[in-house]
């Protein structure tokens, strides 16, 4: 068996995964019939094999290292960092950076926003960088959210890339608690202590608790806010919806903010429902990698 | 080997062209290994029931029931439909909702906000409820158009829910007249007499008739607008662009009113046209119901 | 079977195609039919051919013509260019164009703006025509773009049906040096001379030199921008970002303006740049037509 075949197999279960003709707990049979010519364990081990050659690939580990001295990484949802050591003087005023920033480093991607504010929130703690902007296009590649454009000003370039590395490293983390299927998607983001570009992005106060919770349809994120403030004593930082607070995305965005246990009981309770109306729509929602929260 | 088959193995090679699995110089070998190892009678059922799978499931027929008291059902373009009996008065306040209103219903979608506005205005006259408010992503899945985001106000849980009900009613209805292809989309819409929806939505007069006339690319809705106003006496009620009254979406949206016949014939007018101009764009432009004008 | 019967095949099918035999929609099933295909072998031939027959009609020499005199033709990006000779009065005031011009000129795509307005600039030169409007729509079917709405005046309809045609023939050149993969797409455009259309679009002094440097994701933008205008001594007409001169799209727009060669020079160099970067998150970037940069 070849691997064409077994990639042709591998394509026939995922679609019969998602369409709901299978269950996961069936793939092994399902993948004999689809298959039937070899033996089954073969054929688990090298779709197994295909799975994490994907999984690594999505990683932007196979990158093609594009050979620049400002290129630092990528990441998940097409993100990219980069490092500028000493901006163009006449682009730093059409940008509208601060004069003291000689150096910045760039955070920008298709898919995602609060999973990379959420990241440079950690860098701008372990780093000396201050958040310059955060810039959020209607993106997601036709999905129903938000892509993200990050600037980190620095004195020093090597602080510019080091907060660049720090946002790339958390960036699995913080995509832990993004789920999506073909409908929509839900985001729910929690840090005990909230710091510079969580402010920036949603007005929250540093050094508190902070939750996110988002959902995509917009109504089902209407309904998610609903039950997230119900659920325990939180207080309301900001709501936004597609006509307020939002690049017109289909989304509605809870962000909140309280006791550091409070917050993360009412994040997981949006997270419940809101898993629960997304697959009113289609598939089961899936986290792309692990949920932390 | 049959039609089917034929095309099975076309979109399979296509799908890896476009995936990177395979190089075009390497079709020959890759379509040959595709073909060889398909029992052709079997593909062909498997690509049947796979079709009548997707089919069913864009109806909703398969959505998993959430098991909320909270959700009442959805619909076409990824539509669903949501009551909260008591709203949390924190983002109660958050939201901007009237303090008369305890319950809201909740009507969100991916594709369309024309279908759902028009299906809200016949619940909004059939129910004891308020539109409170009409927000318009900038979506449809990567088409060129609006989702939406529709909230009733209600005294009453049950005329929350009764509204919510009848606008998932409406929607095959009311998504008659919408043609799309790969292209673009064109959206017709009339009621012989407007309520409350197409005026909160469009700013038209309520008891009078009221046409909709869409077209996407924006350059094809501008020759349908011209096209109905010249028709028939219809009085021009909004006249929407990328950058003017959409959420830069690429339509041009034609707001019409006055005779309940001049407004018909108005529309029809727009569709025909439309229909031929998106044709010059791609496939035959279909519609996914029954048109209804 | 060989590139000459591959040939022959689509000569077939464009010939039955003018003479009415085959329509559009059907191009499919009549390769099928024309290659008359029994074995699996032929599969390869007939994928070859059906990637060719799209590729024609996606570049739209397969139109379905609308047989409206309205109708002048279309374009790479589903462009479509129209003419009204007489705009209806309630119309030509709800959109807001000078009472002077009788007769518009319309030119709208799902994907590219740049190329549009390029291209329009020709057309202003080359006719008695002006720039009425040029809007933006967030679009590029799931793209991190624009798409555009590009409207003439013009006393007379020939004057405006010229301006369609001359953008229409320009489109080739224009989309040249945009560069797209799965993740991005870059743009550059060089004018030796801006006219109208470019002065409306970016604010460019009309007669000088103009150049254009697009990434997106916005982040690549960025580092295009930094590097063109550190390559040569040029002068920043405009910087856009995703929240600030664009309709959210996840682009940064570098216009520059100065001595010709100098505007050339920092356009290629954003342009290698970006190339670099934009390799770093996918496959190369391909440009669809010629780069002529």
């Amino acid at each position: 068996m070849n691997t064409q075949l077994i990639e042709k197999v591998y394509e026939e279960v995922r679609r019969k995964i998602a369409s709901g003709e299978i269950k996961p707990n069936n793939i092994e049979v399902a993948v004999k019939e689809i298959a039937n010519c070899e033996n089954e364990s073969k054929v688990k081990n090298e779709v197994i094999e295909i799975e994490e050659v994907k999984k690594v690939k999505k990683e932007g580990k196979f990158m093609q290292a594009p050979g620049l001295t400002e290129f630092v990484g990528t990441g998940i949802g097409d993100t990219i960092g980069l490092v500028i050591a000493n901006i163009d003087s006449a682009l730093h005023e059409a940008m509208g950076i601060d004069k003291k920033f000689h150096s910045i480093g760039i955070i920008g991607a298709r898919t995602g926003a609060g999973p990379q504010i959420m990241a440079a929130d950690e860098a701008v703690k372990a780093t000396n960088t201050e958040i310059v902007s955060i810039e959020l296009p209607r993106d997601t590649k036709g999905g129903a959210g938000h892509g993200c454009l990050i600037i980190f000003g620095a004195e020093d370039v090597s602080d510019a890339r080091r907060a660049v590395e720090v946002t790339l490293k958390e960036l699995p983390r913080t995509f832990g608690d993004v789920y999506g299927n073909d409908a929509g998607h839900l985001e729910m983001q929690y840090s005990a202590r909230a710091s510079l570009a969580i402010e920036k992005a949603f007005g929250a106060p540093v050094g508190k608790a902070f939750g996110l919770v988002i959902g995509a349809p917009a109504a089902i994120g209407v309904m998610m806010a609903d039950t997230a403030v119900k659920t325990a004593n939180v207080e309301i930082v900001a709501y936004s919806s597609p006509s307020k607070g939002t690049s017109h995305s289909n989304e509605v965005i809870l962000a909140i903010t309280g006791d550091s246990g409070a917050v993360r009981q009412a994040v997981i309770a949006g997270r419940e429902v809101g898993k629960k109306l997304l697959n009113a729509l289609g598939d089961e929602p899936t986290s792309t990698t692990e949920p932390y929260i």
